[in-house]
């Protein structure tokens, strides 16, 4: 085949390619000339789609960013204070799990923080949001720690390296159980 | 009086004051020129003890690493198992709250990283010695993850904005209360 891929797949491998050369030099240490190489595109070709290195970063960051906005709504419309705490939790780890190389490099870019700053609920709008469901209306000072250690714990350790060789389902058990302990919830049954 | 403070005396000063701009502007956002305003003095003078805002970063940063040094060291040498444990989650909790303002620059500057990485035991070590005392010898993977989402945990929250009005000590038994019960350490009786 010798047609030109469609301009929404070039997006796509474009953003795809970004973030495995942020993972490895760090979105710092990564140009748009880098990015445009690694795709064996001109970097005029990147520049139809982006103009800055800081508008990839947040079209990189994008999507996990509408994920996790879907599950806070759906975690907030659970009937009992436990199912809304069980499903903000799974959802949380699955997606720091499924999106760990981003994760990573959360604490390293400003440019992730912009990414959630610009979306619609903002950074203070998804952190209070998280909080809410996991430590409770009008929570005490105790309950407000562990969910926040829990909010950050789980993702700093789902991106860091030094559990990067597990596999997905392993590491989700395992900061779902770490969870559960912080939030007081009972252990669940694995079978 | 008019005689010049000593030399030690500006250093300290000067680092007390950049502290408080990396807080305020962010470590990206102060300039040399800014410290020394700061400070009342000519960049000359702020020249005459760090050459760049590297190493101004790295000065403020060092107190705070041999301070954990210094714990975890001690904590080795704890003969039995538990004390290790609460030894170095004591310390640690202790040295977040009181660092509280560095800790909450940790994430977002790569400078005090590099003050880290540039420490004895560099950051590998540390991780590594933080890890060994919380997780135990040959520690399953629960045993790590729990240790890495203790760690990551405390300090992210520590330095986080959310608590910043909560007076050190109710931080500390607070965070130490969330450790011990991430580790399976027993709780604590408060009188």
């Amino acid at each position: 085949m010798t047609t030109a891929a469609p301009a929404e797949d070039t997006r796509t491998r474009l953003l795809g390619t970004a973030l495995r050369l942020f993972a490895e030099h760090g979105v710092e240490g990564t140009s748009l000339q880098m990015i445009a190489d690694a795709l064996g595109v001109t970097k005029a070709a990147v520049y139809y789609h982006f103009k800055t290195k800081a508008e990839i970063t947040e079209a990189v960051a994008a999507p996990a960013i509408r994920e996790l906005d879907h599950i806070v709504s759906e975690a907030a419309k659970q009937r009992r204070r436990g199912t809304q705490v069980d499903y903000l939790l799974e959802g949380f780890v699955d997606l720091v799990v499924r999106h760990r190389v981003l994760v990573a490099l959360f604490s390293s870019d400003p440019g992730i923080n912009r990414a959630i700053e610009n979306s619609t609920r903002g950074m203070e709008g998804f952190k209070n949001a998280l909080i809410d469901i996991l430590a409770g209306p009008e929570p005490d000072i105790s309950s407000r720690v562990a969910a926040l250690v829990t909010l950050t714990g789980l993702a700093m350790t789902g991106g860091s390296p030094d559990i990067a060789q597990l596999d997905d389902e392993s590491l989700r058990r395992e900061l779902v159980d770490v969870g559960r302990r912080l939030l007081g919830r009972p252990r669940r049954h694995h079978d």
